[in-house]
C-alpha cells in the first residue's frame, strides 16, 4: 500500500463528514501497513471543540502504548493544526502524510523542528472538497480554526 | 475572585478524577470573572487518549465563538501537555495559569513563544497529587505523557 492508498482512507472519513454536514476533514492511523483507526473531523455532529481528524482518529484508536505510536504514520487530508500537531508531538509519531496545506497551513515546521517527516501529497481532491465547504460555510471554517467569522 | 480560587476549580476537578481512578489533573475555562467550564483526565474513565484536563474542559464548554476565547484564560494544575498547548494556540486563549511544573514540564516555551502569559502558582497541592498518583501507577502515567512505561 502506498502513501496514496492510505489517505484514500482519510478521504473516504473526510467524505463520510461531508455526508453528515461536517467538516470534510478525515485522517487514518497506519501502523505497520496496516489501518488501525479513521476519524474525521466532528464540531458539527458532536458540537465538539476537539475533534478534528487526526484527534478523533486517536481517540478511535483508543489507548494505545508508546511503543505503537513509535512505529506509526499519521495520514490526514489537510495539514495539521497546532492541536492535532500537538496531539502528534505528545505521542511521538514519527512520520506525518497529508493531503495538502493550500487551504489551510498547520504547525509542520514545528512537527518537523521536533524531528517529524511531515509528507504533502498535494492532493486536488482534498483541496476542492475543503474549497467547496469553506466557500459554503465559513463561519464554521473559522470557528474550527479558531478566527472569527 | 483570584487565579488561586480559581485553581482551586480545577484541583477540584482533578480530585474527582483520582477518586474515580483517574489521572489527577484539572483544568478550568474562565471567561471575564466566570468559570465557563472544567474538566480533568479522562484517559482512564474513559478509555482516552485525547481527554487530558485542558481537552477535556475545553470539549465540555463545548463549540464557542472565537471573541470567548479571546477573554479566557486557562486554569490547570499541570503544565500543558503539547496537545494541550495546542489547542491553547489554536483558540488562541490569551493567557494559562497553571498548578505546577515539576513533576512534568509541558510546551510552555511554544506557548510563550506564541504570545501567551503563562503564570506558575506552584501549588504543593497539586504537586503532592501528582506524586502520588506517578508512585502508584507509573504506567498509566508514562502512557499519558507518550512515554514507555
Amino acid at each position: 500500500m502506498s502513501d496514496a492508498d492510505f489517505l484514500s482512507a482519510a478521504i473516504a472519513e473526510a467524505r463520510l463528514g461531508l455526508s453528515e454536514g461536517g467538516v470534510p476533514i478525515g485522517a487514518a492511523l497506519v501502523v505497520s501497513g496496516a489501518v488501525v483507526a479513521t476519524g474525521r473531523n466532528r464540531r458539527v455532529q458532536l458540537g465538539s471543540a476537539i475533534r478534528h481528524g487526526e484527534t478523533d482518529c486517536l481517540e478511535n484508536a483508543g489507548r494505545l502504548p508508546g511503543s505503537t505510536y513509535a512505529r506509526a504514520t499519521m495520514y490526514t487530508t489537510l495539514s495539521p493544526c497546532h492541536m492535532c500537531s500537538g496531539a502528534i508531538l505528545l505521542y511521538k509519531i514519527p512520520r506525518v502524510v497529508l493531503g495538502e496545506n493550500a487551504t489551510f497551513l498547520g504547525a509542520e515546521e514545528l512537527l518537523r523542528a521536533n524531528g517529524v517527516e511531515v509528507v504533502n501529497l498535494d492532493s486536488a481532491e482534498c483541496k476542492a472538497l475543503m474549497d467547496a465547504f469553506i466557500a459554503a460555510h465559513p463561519e464554521v471554517w473559522n470557528e474550527d480554526i479558531g478566527e472569527e467569522p
